[in-house]
């Protein structure tokens, strides 16, 4: 870990980090000699189809700035990632936003049929409290924590974190929506997961109640920010970068924050909240240092 | 209790441990006023349609074969008739079997669309972890049985149990089936859940070595006997016990115990099961009369 007087090298940073998250995944997830054959198939093929590991690398971050160890939180990292795909394979399904590639590549359900994408989805969200609750992950850390853990990314996964923010956003396609309906979505559907990542890598490190309440306004706000830049990305963004159609958002009546409050005033709240998120973790030492590159890389990445 | 020597009434043992089950789901689920209404609605929906609550009985009945309360096993046992709710809303899916009644109701997805029922079977399988994880469930539980419990309860529900299952069943239809293959449908997409029913209430309430393996001989027994009897009542039963049009796996293609070995044989096979899987609880006192009753209740049952 380079000091704040050396900056990191965020780009080596990440790939040194996704490849960790790459090979634990690869490692955890049972392979597609395994049968039936095409389930494994099908979830590894979303699963290494070139995701960011965003949540896994918040959450080791995290970790890291409160002095645990990357070993600590790598199973819950990974499950992290588990429900994140299960999530983009059921949202692309005709009955919800009917997407044919995501990535760049065709989605599941072209790739496998509907049936599987759906059950792809439901076996990787059960896979991830399988890995959460192995024996083998977490050793060192206290079996009620292990608990609290699990039930925080139960929250932020279900009713009231991000298939709520999905309900809303399948219910509102197409209608007028405001602002309030807007952040909801957002904070519930990308934001608590992202938030739950930065906690969950703080709490099974140990975190203090001064770092634990910092690091959770950190989540908050780069949760925000991290949908707000996705929507500028989704109107910037070209196919080559992102390997998905952009502009479908507005094409399809789906509101996005450029085009409630324009893009100019959505360029400076994702980057507000990206300096607040940065300010609230200010007493940190340099192993934070990473937290804060990755909350200007969020508003910064042209993908 | 009654003991041994004076029969339990089964209608009357079902009913009450049925109203239990009921009011604690009622009491643990987010009431239909909750934003977003219509996700709590669908929810709700399938979750109180008549259900038998076999999964929850069973656990509460193998707690209290040990020697538990039922208190400590009341939202393991919920959690379980969430879990198995999901599968039903997902198995009814268009693209899975395409069901347009379930216990003589609409399904999920023709009364609120399919974007909604996936997103409330994902819910409730969220939720399922959420309620085993909660401050408040199993209060006089080691959190490491707590742990040790909902893992079983993933491996049941996962890639080598249900969703296994269902991948297979999903891949096989119109196709010719064996006995092997028909075996591998039915022990994991009913036979694991029901089995781990079983043995999460005896963990839950510290069963000995010996008293869990008996336990989980009769699970094991118990869950294939109950799938067998589902197929012959498909044949057998009739739209008003079932609420469901019957015949359909075999207008389908679906391969049932009784088309491949015939309605003599199937019914022979169930009866061997549940005596096997009473004989495996022999050294139980009275407690453990309930889980007799209930595994004869499994192929006598005309719905």
């Amino acid at each position: 870990m380079k000091t704040t007087a050396e900056p990191m090298d965020l780009g080596q940073y990440f790939g040194e980090r996704k490849k960790i998250v790459d090979e634990a995944l690869d490692r955890y997830l049972p392979g597609e000699s395994n049968f039936p054959q095409i389930i494994f198939k099908a979830v590894r093929y979303s699963l290494f189809a070139g995701g960011k590991r965003i949540r896994p690398i918040l959450c080791m971050a995290a970790a890291e700035a409160v002095g645990g160890t990357l070993e600590g939180v790598l199973p819950v990292a990974c499950a992290l990632e588990l429900i994140h795909t299960y999530s983009l394979i059921h949202d692309d399904l005709p009955s919800m936003d009917n997407d044919d590639y995501r990535r760049g590549k065709p989605t599941s359900h072209k790739v496998f049929g509907e049936a599987i994408a759906v059950l792809a989805g439901d076996a990787l969200l059960t896979e991830a409290f399988y890995l959460m609750t192995k024996k083998e992950s977490a050793v060192n850390v206290p079996p009620s924590a292990r608990l609290e853990v699990i039930h925080d990314i139960t929250k932020a996964a279900g009713f009231f974190g991000m298939v709520g923010g999905q309900v809303v956003d399948v219910s509102c396609q197409g209608k007028e929506v405001d602002l309030d309906t807007l952040h909801y979505i957002h904070s519930h559907k990308t934001g608590a997961m992202i938030f739950v990542s930065v906690k969950s890598g703080a709490v099974l490190s140990g975190a203090s109640g001064r770092e634990l309440q910092a690091l959770s306004e950190y989540g908050r706000d780069i949760g925000l920010a991290f949908q707000i830049a996705d929507d500028i990305l989704d109107i910037e963004g070209n196919w080559e970068l992102l390997g998905k159609e952009t502009g479908v958002d507005e094409s399809r009546g789906k509101i996005t924050f450029p085009a409630l409050i324009g893009l100019e005033k959505s360029r400076r709240r994702a980057r507000d909240l990206v300096e607040k998120a940065v300010s609230a973790i200010s007493f940190f030492d340099s192993k934070a240092e990473p937290l804060r590159r990755i909350a200007e890389f969020i508003i910064e990445r042209r993908s």
